[in-house]
């Protein structure tokens, strides 16, 4: 039959294979050519700091397909180490440089899909060309090649730039690989996509295996066997890894003519067309649509990425479908500790100026009276006019990414914060609670939207006490002693309904360990005739976090 | 200030319990009484099996509350051993008959709440007297002592009667305490709320662990120390617990001339009134409405229950909020494996009459290349017309309960099937995979729905290989020899482009591990003129499990 029509997709990794091989099942007959610049296609770029740490032992399981697999089952004509270096769009064709020979030749096409991905960025550091990056294979192997050392002098000291998912993961890796680790942050906080408080329970369990966490600190020069930082420290450094975020490979886009937004993500309709309608674009070098506001956003997230190559096949295939604006749902482990969001952050929405109402709980992961239950600490970012769901952060030993997944798909299914509070999960008492983690938040959020009690945030203590409101902490006498709040006083809760009258009047704050007896000591207090009180939302545990008692 | 209102609940559980310290926080001047006929109130009942198989090994863990600790915190009137035996609800009355002493009196109430819950059906057997059942502490405690025994002859053999979620955990923690288990269920299959397929996965388990498990078999007869079947197989039987499901306890409700649905729940409205405005239901005991259909149904849950008591004390508060009508999300363990599922199940559906369509597969519950994935089988119901999502069902190690947790919440947020394969779900390799399990349901059913494949399912290859389809399987040589469908031919995938003309005329199901391999191949005969191809759905897995080889 010959081939119908000629798609070319430049990048075969994650989007641009699942636009390829997608669009093979969608179209048997169809001209499929994938052009990759590296040596690889399709490795699993999400494994790559798992084999510097030795998880991952064999190198060969990042390798999930091969040229000639590709050929063999899906009919692909895919050439590596085969670079575009130029688009000739009135005539629809790519300029190729084989690399390993310098030759170029033309190649036509009737879609052109970009999947060029993103590239690290490489921060502007003296010294820093001794520094690695880690996105592909030959990256991972020149870490590896650096940690071996030469003439047998194995690496014993590193410094990762950028305390993020990737530098994350990153300290652990080189951790378990028994180097000593610093890691950097310009922040003043490791995981900057997290609020402070949450992040800081990563950045505990990180100092407990053994990292030096050095935030709100950049470096300034790296030598050969060193790093400086802004505060005149010199850390030893046998290898250096910078891990400080991707921008979109789009210099060829943007050499072709196409639209490129501000942060150099090609800007893409919910189609993935380009400015040109001969011209797709996919994965991390396209512009996402931000599911809260609309707006355009980049989202370098691999699932992103392989749903949008399903999708830009379907739209070559004729069908009728489109991008669903993106979450940015992620997750991260550390030394046994999960942290995972979904959404927007407090500290982005308020630097936004969006309203938001905050809730912290720390639940159990199961049932409390079943053995091996691990305490979570659950933040969920609500509109305060609509109930819509903003965002949700979660940091804990074990259930913490379920109970994320539950909310993103809350978020996608237009569920309010309240709904939450009706979800029926899977219930048995090693696997949750009959009131479930992810309940609890919608039962508070609905408290909060229905006016029953009202909440202070951690940040606003200071404040709130300062201008004469009093604190009384309702957990027991011991409770008490080992450690409260500045100027708290205690009137434990099951005593309050005969000592009510011993709190002076004018504002109240109350605060128990994670904010449930305090919300029951709200609600008796407001009954009892006090109309100014608030619940310390999360209680002493989420103050003590934030504030680094 | 006194009682402005008066409200009496029966029962102190998990619906009741909640029901009166939510009221509590509603309203600090009301009178709340609750009357318990039994011992505790506010106790674990999902950890009961635990304790028998000593996995939680402080009975008092199981203790979440006593009358005391309610009364000092929430100010409630708690009566344990205090039955209600009658109502007069022309005078708003309750008849109370404390049981130590036999004593009656009446209480007063304005609103009364019934959280009576369920009672454990004994079946008909002669010899039952003998057999336990467990729903409450002392339950526990009489299946304790009779595996203690007397004269230090402790219990060796145990029949457990039911191999629905409560048997399944029984035969787990007997088996835990070192007792030769054997679980009889009437049914063909463990786990009867599953489809078949799903639960012989279960089943599999139990005997791997020593459980004897006769499906299809009834009790017939209890003696002293053994338990017979009805095809005479006498079983030694040191202990027998019955675990054959529960019934509303609704005996003081139909007295009291309260409208009672056919299988004995009461008739509530979506705020929990009964047909008397004065009088409410709540939890195990009250008839729920179910999402699918909108239809009365009972649902007796955990989740449910202390859901709804929130619910109805909010309603007395005057709130204006109303139940949601329930999926019946529900999980077990057995082993270290789970099974979990929500909404219907394939036989519930078909022997309604509703048309559906199945979706199985196989995923891993993290990424493959990433140590320590494992398998789980998952299922998905859709409806064909509407794209609606009926039920789900998932069996495996790890990762199951996230699963259906996140389908769970996708039912109640209306998404579609299709829907499934665009949610973000948090992705590190060892959380999950770029395209999570949840995201390739989601893909399959989008493909069957935009009509681009087609499937066969388990149950329909007898008949369409005897009306002459042939079973064309896609994988390697290798894996076909280690066993195959009857009759099926071997084209692997990667030579099906080139051999294609090879197979026969007519009708081709294409089958290979799991149906993803199949798919490719179906898309591919599809578009190379083969016009009557199908994927066997869930490959060789799914049909292998499902027929037992």
């Amino acid at each position: 039959m010959g081939e119908s029509r000629r798609t070319v997709v430049v990048g075969g990794v994650a989007a641009g294979m699942s636009t390829a091989t997608r669009l093979r099942r969608n179209d048997e007959h169809r001209g499929i050519v994938v052009l990759e610049r590296g040596p690889h296609v399709s490795f699993a770029n999400c494994g790559l700091p798992y084999h510097v740490g030795g998880v991952i032992e064999d190198r060969d399981d990042l390798l999930l397909q091969t040229p000639a697999s590709l050929a063999a089952r899906f009919g692909l004509d895919v050439r590596t180490r085969h670079e575009v270096v130029d688009v000739d769009r009135a005539r629809r064709v790519v300029r190729v440089r084989a690399l390993e020979t310098g030759e170029e030749y033309e190649e036509p096409y009737d879609e052109l899909v970009v999947a060029t991905g993103a590239r690290a960025v490489r921060p502007p550091i003296p010294g820093v060309e001794r520094a690695h990056t880690l996105r592909d294979l030959d990256d991972m192997d020149a870490i590896l090649a650096a940690l071996h050392g030469t003439d047998g002098d194995a690496a014993r000291t590193a410094v990762v730039v950028g305390a993020g998912f990737i530098g994350i993961e990153l300290a652990e890796n080189l951790t378990r690989r028994g180097l000593a680790v610093t890691l950097v942050e310009r922040e003043p906080q490791v995981l900057p996509p997290l609020d402070p408080e949450m992040a800081v329970i990563v950045d505990a369990r990180l100092r407990a295996h053994g990292v030096t966490v050095r935030t709100s600190a950049a470096v300034t020069a790296i030598d050969a066997t060193t790093a400086s930082l802004d505060d005149g420290t010199t850390l030893p450094a046998d290898v250096v890894v910078t891990a400080v975020g991707v921008v979109p490979e789009s210099a060829l886009a943007e050499r072709a003519g196409l639209e490129v937004g501000e942060r150099g993500g090609i800007v893409v309709d919910a189609r993935q067309r380009t400015s040109d309608p001969s011209v797709f674009a996919v994965g991390d070098v396209a512009v996402k649509r931000d599911a809260l506001t609309g707006d355009a956003t980049l989202v370098p997230l691999a699932q992103t990425a392989n749903r949008q190559g399903r999708l830009v096949a379907d739209v070559i295939a004729g069908r009728a479908v489109s991008a669903a604006p993106v979450l940015g749902t992620a997750v991260v482990g550390a030394f046994g500790t999960t942290a995972a969001m979904v959404g927007w952050s407090e500290k982005r929405l308020r630097a936004a100026g969006r309203p938001v109402r905050v809730i912290h709980t720390h639940p159990s992961d199961h049932a409390g009276y079943y053995p091996g239950a691990r305490s979570m600490a659950l933040k969920l970012l609500v509109d305060p006019t609509t109930d819509a769901i903003l965002g949700a952060q979660g940091v804990g030993e074990s259930g913490v990414d379920k109970r994320i997944d539950v909310i993103a798909t809350a978020m996608r299914g237009g569920l309010r914060a309240s709904d939450l509070a009706d979800l029926e999960l899977a219930y048995a008492p090693q696997y949750g609670s009959a009131k479930d983690p992810v309940n609890m938040l919608g039962m508070v959020a609905d408290n909060l939207a229905a006016g029953v009690t009202d909440s202070v945030q951690w940040h606003e203590i200071d404040t709130v006490t300062r201008d004469g409101a009093t604190v009384v902490d309702v957990r027991t006498p011991g409770e008490y002693a080992s450690g409260t709040l500045p100027g708290a006083v205690n009137v434990p809760l099951d005593e309050l309904r005969r000592r009510h009258a011993e709190l002076p009047a004018g504002r109240l704050v109350v605060t128990c360990a994670v904010g449930q007896r305090g919300h029951t000591a709200t609600r008796l207090l407001r009954q009892l005739g006090r109309e100014d009180v608030a619940n310390l939302d999360g209680g002493y545990r989420t103050w003590r976090q934030a504030v680094g008692v």
